[in-house]
């Protein structure tokens, strides 16, 4: 359904031409100081038309706070972020009511709910992805406070990767180029690669790369709530994503038993640390204190402003072409989901951590 | 925590050295034959000890039924089924009651609780999976009355893997050879690389493709249990298990979005399809009729019979090697847990969208 | 937290004098018809100010619907509806800023949260419920279809009490007078009382009584989801509330068995009956087609217009009067509150019940 | 379904006559002391053949701990408590294979599930309060260590009932008496009614009054988990009860507010009290710090050794009489009951509460 989180817990709604969307925040606790700036300022690096490379479709998509913060914190009832649709109206969607578009949800929603709001997709639009960074964006001030932070970026677009592990980068830079890859020089390659795929109207995917610094050993709830897998889950939710992989994933496959092992040593100040971490800061489900890194694979847009065959829903053959103003690569713009999605997940375990001892 | 799915939900228990292992079905519907030698089967295909590829030790797993079946049938209350373990006081692991082994969960679990049942891994051995498998012959035995079929095997073993896609395979041979991979030549070449890994008391992951056909149309519920985002945390929360990717996954984003969109065209026979299936039957979430297909990564096991070093719970620098009888590659026992999982949660999502309409 | 239900499930949010209230509506099936109309109707009964029974401040209370409903349906995502709060910055809260309002939540919240949003009452004021009523009414939609109906009246007010039991009563004339019992004579006497009260700046409590006919057998999910134990949790959740029975309730400890048990017989049109009704249509938790019937307590009103003694946030011993506008007696506008916690838990219920067979 | 709390979360499964019943406590944290003797002595307060005043049926319901804890403590991971049913296949049972048992849960189960494991009353019998007793135990074991302790007794039998409050009792007497009344001559007299009503083949009800001391201000989750409406919804689902009310209850319908509003002052010791306690210690369904205390009422058991008229499954009217050994009047051994249930309650709100503040 549309609920994520046992105890910081969200649920969204809206649909993309509908009046707005917006979220429920339920559960986070009381006294934390929450700003609307600081909400806006994660939906800024969502919002469309933030650059040539996104869609030129622009929204403000400006929040309000409806309720559950008062004199500036958190009162630790529920909050009610909402984004109104501005464009609401302006566009025409007749020439997809009664067609399916291809790798859309057109048809599954069809076949499920006998119905769908077709207007932008409705609510299988990624438009609902800005509700989730409003509520990563409370999230994560609450994970600040205790010295977690979560980054991600782009390592990758279409062929062009980023060729150095995320150590070696220097994860600040994420913001400073329009791609949020912080390896400069192949941040321009995929700037390029995404302007050539969108002057030919077509489309590509890539990889998100998560880092989180700063979690603490012992978060996570095995055996079915393990922290991987609620991180997992959390990405496969977001649109267009098709895999995840965390620590040395799929590459590890590759690896013998006596290679992949991590060994633990105590280091000058006393930490447990690893030597290697093939286990991705996560042992057994649950947090071990290292980085935790995994990597998110999305595909390449599914609107393509070229001509498609298809159907309609009457199962008769058609041709479809996309329209208006879509993104070329939804990468750039994936990468506040991604650390939305990163956020909710910590800060659900940090509070279900405070139930592990008497 | 230790329950898994909505509507059809399971609840497992016990340790690895523990009187036993178990698991309570919850909301399976009434009327559903179930017998105690479907289970078995099914547990008889996860067991240790079961061919020269996989533990040498072995236990039997013989399931007691203890509640919610009457007459050989379901009766809508919970189904309690019980594995007595056969050899838990017949070792002794006062080697680890103090040590962190390399990549296993008993730093993280002692970090979390304040403590650990450290005989053969205690809650976090992959024993604990033997309640799926049973648990999942029950859902299994819900889906074949719909006509859905799951059916996973083993893709790859290290480097060596299946030279072509699911689609090219008999999957009626996955049980032919011991290694679970219904291409025999691979499986041969498969088997001999787990051979000489074990006889040099090493270990080595692998691959596990799963595969569900007769999946009807309308199945996941957007935006947040999406059907892809629960197979992911399901294969997920299965022990070693290090990434999952369905469809195109992490080879889609080499495509672009012309090539990786899946066009829709109506058969002979009047049926939606369609003409590839980079979607992996899945498409926003929601299962649209063709082929499921996923594949999750195992990495090597974490016990090798071979020195390593680690630490002691003193953060003492000590050296450690595994004993006794393990596993040298999880592959083939895995492959009956990636079932059960796939049955979970098509069962649980089945009985879901029984709520999609009025 | 602040959702209810399973697979008809609500999250409501807002407070008293924040910008407004709200409530998502998750899990109602795909093609209902709902319209603004149902709503505003079912929250017109509930307003303040519909009467000179009730507070004299008035709220128009006028119902957005801002997703989830396309073309006059519901489309199965989820919807959301959300009322204005009108006179938010109209009054002035000081003097209970730092006073704990005697049974009142003030000191509990203060003490749960370390804080709270004081502004008349803030999250636990009954201004919530106007989110149930809401939501009730699309569940209402819902149950309407399959023939159930819940009505539910005034049957006590202080010590005025109808005489005879809902069975004798003509449940149409419910809203023909401002207390909502549709017995007149007691009505008056009802009415009567509540201006007494009112005049003298006092409260006074009173039942309500809930019916349900139409009902099925089969609803109810044991052994914890029992039919009446999900009503009564409702029902307690209602600001003010102090018990629930059903049935012959607290009254059927006096008599014995052989008295109480309900026998069953068929009827002449060959429908199974009971011949008494002491089981309120409910036997093991489950529906049993017979009318459901239950009594719900509230308490007087909290806030009097008088001075009482009580402290402040520091311990110290001070005096309040309750200020503005209160109701003397909130029996009339709960009426709509129990109407709507009745037709989600049913809602609910009726949902759940869709998975209890093959 | 079969699972209880949030947190400190129960799933109960079993039947009267299947191989036995139990619980899986899950969330427990880990560090607790725990033993089988604890819980032992808690079922033996609720066991079958304890006194003459109840079922002459005698069963041992021994406990065997399955999972969970390990040198004595609870590890976090699940705890399975087991009981076999030791009679499981001494009694026929024939005789209401195809009967409807008036006011018992025959009808409703085969209307729900289209089938019902029918000796004796298989899911729906109170045998399944065992399973619940002993999960109580565990929960009671975290409460204690805060100081919170929760003792019920039989506050009236039929019209027998105690003549002074709960706080004019020694509630250390309650298990001086067979009855579990901590009134001894009123305790006699209830004895003397149900001896009588046992030697006429009949059966009395009664009411439960539970009391709950050292609870801290704070617990209870608004809006819909309130303390009082958890346990209101917690004594609803065991077997019989058919009305819950706390504090004022029904009887706070007859007071004015200017008399039911409990005033708060700061004792000498600077402690939070109030004068009088209408909240029953709670408020805005939060714990304010003061007493709770509550009642259940339960009706007369419905299993009478006298003939009454019924149908069968073919709705065919027949005579049916109770056969075996039953219980005149549960009250007796309904206290352990709830008991169990208020401390599960409590339990999970207790750590529900750690998530209240940052």
């Amino acid at each position: 359904m549309n609920t994520f989180g046992q105890l910081f817990r969200i649920t969204t709604f809206g649909e993309s031409h509908g009046p707005g969307i917006g979220v429920i925040v339920d559960g986070c606790p009381a006294g934390l100081p929450v700003s609307q700036e600081q909400i806006q300022a994660a939906l800024d690096r969502r919002r469309p038309g933030q650059s040539e490379l996104t869609t030129p479709r622009s929204e403000a998509d400006q929040v309000e706070i409806q309720s559950g913060i008062f004199r500036g914190e958190t009162t630790g009832t529920p909050i009610s972020l909402y984004i109104r649709n501005q464009d609401q109206h302006s566009h025409d969607y007749s020439h997809i009511e009664h067609a399916y578009r291809p790798s859309h949800a057109d048809y599954t929603y069809d076949q499920k709910y006998g119905r769908r709001d077709f207007r932008g997709g409705g609510r299988s639009s990624a438009r609902e992805t800005a509700a989730r960074v409003a509520a990563g964006a409370v999230a994560q001030q609450l994970l600040l406070r205790e010295g977690m932070r979560a980054s991600s970026y782009v390592s990758q677009v279409g062929a062009v990767q980023v060729p150095v592990g995320y150590e070696q980068l220097d994860l600040s830079l994420i913001d400073s180029n329009l791609v949020r890859c912080p390896h400069p020089e192949t941040a321009e390659q995929m700037a390029d690669l995404i302007r050539q795929v969108r002057d030919r109207h077509d489309t590509v995917g890539g990889l998100v790369t998560g880092v989180v610094r700063g979690v603490p050993a012992g978060l996570g709830e095995p055996v079915f709530d393990k922290l991987h897998s609620e991180l997992g889950r959390a990405m496969l939710s977001i649109n267009a994503v098709k895999g995840f992989e965390y620590g040395s994933g799929f590459s590890g496959v590759l690896l013998f038993g006596s290679e992949h092992n991590d060994e633990f040593y105590t280091d000058e100040s006393g930490r447990v640390r690893t030597r290697t971490n093939h286990s991705g800061g996560i042992q057994g489900g649950i947090s071990n204190g290292q980085d935790i890194y995994f990597r998110v694979a999305f595909k390449p847009v599914a609107t393509i402003l070229q001509p498609q065959a298809t159907i309609n829903d009457q199962g008769e053959a058609i041709s479809l072409a996309g329209r208006g103003r879509h993104d070329p690569c939804v990468l750039p713009r994936a990468v506040p989901i991604v650390d939305a999605m990163t956020n909710l997940v910590l800060a659900d375990m940090l509070l279900r951590a405070r139930s592990n001892r008497v």
